[in-house]
């Protein structure tokens, strides 16, 4: 485990009371902060919510290969076997793919695209690189939910990240209904650390993955943040975007309409902020779930046609 | 089990396909359809959709005692041991308890409230009985959902009820939203019987009342049910009132909020739909799940001043 100072203890033997947040929510400054793309009043509702929705951020017609290329991967029965994909605790079937960069070109192409890496440097403050990236599936009646958790407070424990500075981008593969298990934000509660009881087993990431039991924030504190904060699902059709801070709480319920439910999500961290050993675990995580070796800054990268001439790397 | 002709097959031991509907949707005719309560916009939503939403159809200072009262019952521990309080397969807490007018004189009372009894009796076409009468709880972050299913595909194989001629009426007792797991429901899918596989094991209740196994419609009817006629959740305030057809397909998520969830249930069946030995079960139901002996008509009763005077029994 990390012998530094530990600004977010978790995972302990005993009840801690939350902790207030150590760290900037947007951390680009100045001239760096005003210099865009996201505007005032983006930043300050992200400072405030812990999150941005873009409804139908990039068309279909840019999202439809990437839900193909998924369905692709469903059936490369060896990627199916392998440890980045994780099975539905009910049913069996694919409920994430993780190192989705990795297997896919046009997945990693994405990730550098300049439209999302803008406003993720500006958010971060710095360079960024890709900590983990993965795909939540819900099948059509199958998918469990996820309940409610901080992925910093796993990040932070598990991986040895050691502030808060990362951001999720989750962009949806299929449309996202109140029926088919959308993902659930309290606002405001990034501005939190709830410390949770329960020290982490070896392996645990194992079991996790499929259903989370360590980590979990305790409902006293969950229901205060919702009552202050409300809880809020965004919704819209495939292309949307969310973007949200690595220590707001999310959770999502189970898929119980017949219609898919597909999320990519790319988490960047920033070029400061690489990991440490891990606070309050026994073992570090493999790289697929925390990157260590591929930590480089991403550079922009564009695939479509609307960016051209305007000073990003075309495409190779 | 039943020697009568059986219309609606179901507990097969192999695959059949879906029966269309042998029963009217609004069982009143002609001048007694015409003189309400209600009106001819009302009962053809009724028969497309298979059910009414009222959002808000009593006041809250109406709907609290009932609340309250239901708070007390649950620290009333013989209560809480008998069979008729069923417990949440994962946490414990109360999930339903049968026979609510038997425990409660001001739950019946509320069964021959003249508002909604009117409106029963239209629908029904006759006298009315109560046959089932239960409250659904979902505590805060604990209630576990309810799968897909039709209600008079268990009340017909399991009960004996002949005909597709009862109607529940489900009173929000809390507020019903997007995340405390509230009712969802296949718009039109009462049109249609989908004879369930699986034979009933004996005391198939016991289990069937925390998770149902036995009588859910399979995946591809109900996929092609909600394409059609898609997926709905009316939601409203504390006091809101849904009266739904008995073989409507209707679920319910996990309660991921902190918010209770706890919806009231008087199914009522018409007096010349009385139960029959089960047509697909080995043993009868208790009487709190399926009543043979209370069956007399009910009469009006009103315990609030709106209608003093209009020739409603007054309040004993």
């Amino acid at each position: 485990m990390s012998d530094h100072l530990d600004l977010y203890p978790s995972r302990l033997k005993a009840y801690r009371k939350p902790i207030p947040r150590q760290d900037p929510i947007v951390h680009a400054r100045n001239q760096k902060r005003w210099e865009g793309p996201l505007d005032e009043v983006a930043l300050s509702r992200y400072e405030r919510d812990g999150y941005l929705w873009f409804e139908g951020f990039f068309s279909k017609d840019i999202i439809e290969p990437f839900f193909e290329e998924l369905k692709a991967m469903a059936k490369d029965d060896e990627l199916m076997r392998s440890d980045q994909v994780i099975t539905d605790p009910n049913s069996g079937a694919i409920r994430s793919v993780f190192g989705m960069h990795h297997l896919s070109e046009r997945f990693d192409k994405l990730t550098r695209d300049p439209r999302i890496l803008g406003m993720v440097r500006q958010l971060l403050g710095s360079e960024v690189y890709i900590h983990q990236s993965r795909i939540n599936d819900k099948y059509g009646f199958e998918g469990s939910g996820f309940d409610w958790h901080s992925d910093f407070e796993t990040w932070h424990a598990e991986d040895g990240m050691p502030r808060m500075r990362a951001v999720s981008a989750s962009l949806m593969l299929t449309d996202n209904n109140e029926f088919n298990g959308p993902l659930m934000l309290i606002p405001g509660s990034h501005r939190e650390f709830i410390p949770c009881v329960g020290e982490t087993p070896e392996y645990n990431w194992k079991a996790s993955l499929k259903a989370q039991k360590i980590g979990v924030p305790d409902q006293e504190a969950l229901a205060r943040l919702a009552e202050h904060g409300g809880i809020e699902a965004p919704k819209g059709p495939a292309g949307s975007l969310l973007l949200f801070e690595c220590n707001v709480l999310h959770a999502s319920n189970e898929n119980m309409s017949p219609w898919p439910r597909s999320n990519l999500f790319f988490v960047y961290n920033s070029v400061d902020n690489t990991l440490d050993e891990p606070y309050a675990a026994p073992m570090r995580r493999p790289e697929y779930l925390g990157a260590r070796e591929t930590v480089e800054p991403l550079s922009m990268h564009d695939d479509f046609p609307e960016l051209t001439g305007q000073g990003v790397k075309p495409l190779q």
